[in-house]
């Protein structure tokens, strides 16, 4: 094995948590590693969806993490709530003076690593992290091997598991792989891109008698469109014409505009949360330490916040003010993500059916949809969440 | 057989659906024959639970129905919500400026019997019906026997259904006594009626680690008390002090004021919508209509709001303007109805712990609870649907 090197933070996955906080931590002379399996080019042409909050926008353009989210990002200032066939707006600048950005997560991570290689940072690819070690002491490492399968170690102060949703810095955590709160959804999105131009500006999220659908966007010439499926579906199973008709039916008073499929597939819906999210100098962020159904298009934003937080932590670790920051991460994020978990669930089940549900269930969920679009105070509660809470713990 | 009476209304069913409706009817000249199978003593004894929106209090004052309610009853401007082992109180008078009654439907039923007594109104007690015939003609008819075991008949021109979640009028309307929209909850309420001053001058709803309690106020001298428990509890198998245990363990800082208890039952949950609530001249109302879990304290507000609405077609009808304003009832009504649904269902389970709800599903509660506190738009939407919406249908 080559020498263990050493750094002050190492920070496993290269994904939008490890590498805003790599970003954050260089910005104030802070040094970190961050390794990552996959290629450059894998991470970059991975498509990925990405609804940005208002304050994570601020705090990517503040921090000079991304400038294109403004310039090529689209501003989303409400969405469409469809129920019963009719078709509700709910206007997130009127009711709560904020927005979203449409940005997918692709594009964010090609602007960090922009960033981080134009700053010198250290980001080795195809690195895979195999385990995290000696978390309870002051010198954490991590081992694992490189493309060419010689093994590497990375001796650090702090370990980051950023690692995603399959992580392994989880089990210097928590014990296990999968030791955390779950919740698994008896159903699944298919999600298809398409040539075609918008079929709406903004996201209509249609809850019909023939299950849920997602009509998104990508660009001016590639489309997201999501239905409600069978966990079980395979994505090939559907003939082009057979899903522009489900489409069709679950959407009310749009003509959705066609094109050539050109990908499919089949996301399945957990809500997680890890059971800790700390253990002795080894941390989790973002899907490493929970996962959320993308009804509520929370995903990379609660990454951005536990980032956010656990920056603050190390910063005054490292300017020798101790522990106390890193130690109070885990309960000032924990505030946001079952907030964000609470969301994520209620939107998922408010909008989609499940075949378990009764016929009282049906028509409660429809109660609900109308309780919340006709009251100013139940669309703003929506909205609130919708476009994030500010950033107050 | 004695000879069928005639009247215009029959109604069958002296509660507050009931006895509000002929005493609307009767300020407008429209006679009816209201029959129960209970006495009057019975109506009068029973002690029942009584949250009174704002809009259903305007209602009875107004129309002359009862003014005990404003001196007798006790406004209550707030409750509290407690998870946590904290305490948040909805401050409805702040949120919605608005505020409920307690006013236990008993006294209601007191104020209504007395007014239609009065009035000379025709209350026949001790009266069964055994089935409403000829729901599809204009001389619906109403049969069945009273206190000696007599049968009697009544035709009217509308007969009214308001006999209760056990409504036998049920059958002409939807075909059964069961036909409707139905969800069964996994747990009841142990309820204690006790000599004690309140511990509370509001409501305290609370979610804890031991279940649900709720503590509530009959009088200066008398209050109610509930704890989530099993459907199957004998409510004669607990000690008093085990009771009293019990409610404590679940109640944060505040020392509950015992004393005797004298009552004791357990409350089965239910959520019930029937398929239709009119069949030619049959209609149905409150109970016999719908039923809520007590959660939401909706069960006497939404029986206000259908006699409310039936009786404004009612006033058509008799005024030679045809049979549009009866006709439109189910669909107006049910507008308020699968709020109130939604509502109940809500309230519930955010509130209650149940024998499924996984780790995940308990820390998502909080969350959401979390949620609805630090948000003045998530409580105003709580305040606004508890004070009762407008009425605006």
């Amino acid at each position: 094995m080559s020498p263990a090197v050493r750094t002050r933070v190492a920070i496993v996955g290269a994904g939008p948590a490890g590498l805003l906080l790599s970003h954050l931590l260089h910005r104030d002379g802070i040094e970190s590693i961050v390794i990552d399996n996959r290629s450059r080019e894998d991470i970059e042409k991975t498509v990925r969806a990405g609804i940005i909050e208002n304050v994570a926008v601020d705090l990517l353009v503040e921090t000079g993490a991304s400038d294109r989210v403004l310039t090529d990002g689209h501003r989303h200032e409400g969405i469409e709530l469809q129920f019963h066939g009719e078709s509700h707006r709910i206007d997130f600048q009127k009711l709560v003076g904020r927005a979203v950005y449409l940005y997918p997560q692709h594009e964010v991570l090609i602007d960090l690593l922009a960033r981080r290689i134009a700053d010198g940072g250290d980001i080795r690819f195809e690195h895979e992290a195999l385990e995290v070690l000696d978390g309870q002491t002051e010198a954490p490492r991590v081992v694992g091997k490189d493309a060419a399968g010689q093994p590497f170690e990375i001796v650090a102060d702090v370990v980051i598991g950023a690692d995603g949703s399959r992580s392994v810095a989880r089990t210097a955590v928590v014990g296990s792989m999968t030791g955390g709160y779950f919740r698994e959804y008896p159903f699944a999105w298919f999600g298809i891109l398409c040539e075609a131009p918008p079929s709406s500006e903004e996201l209509i999220y249609a809850n019909s008698e023939n299950g849920f659908a997602l009509i998104s966007q990508r660009s001016d010439t590639v489309q997201r469109m999501y239905l409600q499926c069978d966990p079980e579906q395979d994505p090939n199973e559907w003939s082009d014409a057979q899903i522009w008709d489900s489409l069709q039916s679950r959407v009310a008073g749009r003509d959705l505009k066609e094109g050539n499929i050109f990908q499919r597939d089949v996301l399945r819906f957990r809500s997680f949360v890890a059971h800790k999210l700390q253990k002795g100098r080894v941390f989790l962020v973002g899907d490493a330490a929970h996962t959320v159904p993308p009804t509520g298009a929370k995903g990379m934003n609660l990454a951005v916040n536990d980032v956010r937080i656990l920056h603050e932590g190390l910063l005054d670790l490292f300017a020798g003010k101790g522990t106390a920051g890193i130690d109070s991460y885990e309960e000032r994020a924990l505030h946001r993500i079952w907030r964000a978990q609470h969301f994520s669930w209620w939107m998922t089940s408010m909008l989609h059916s499940t075949p378990e549900a009764s016929d009282f269930d049906r028509r409660r969920q429809l109660g609900e949809l109308e309780s919340v679009v006709s009251s100013t105070a139940g669309s703003t509660y929506l909205a609130e969440a919708y476009t994030g809470w500010p950033y107050a713990d």
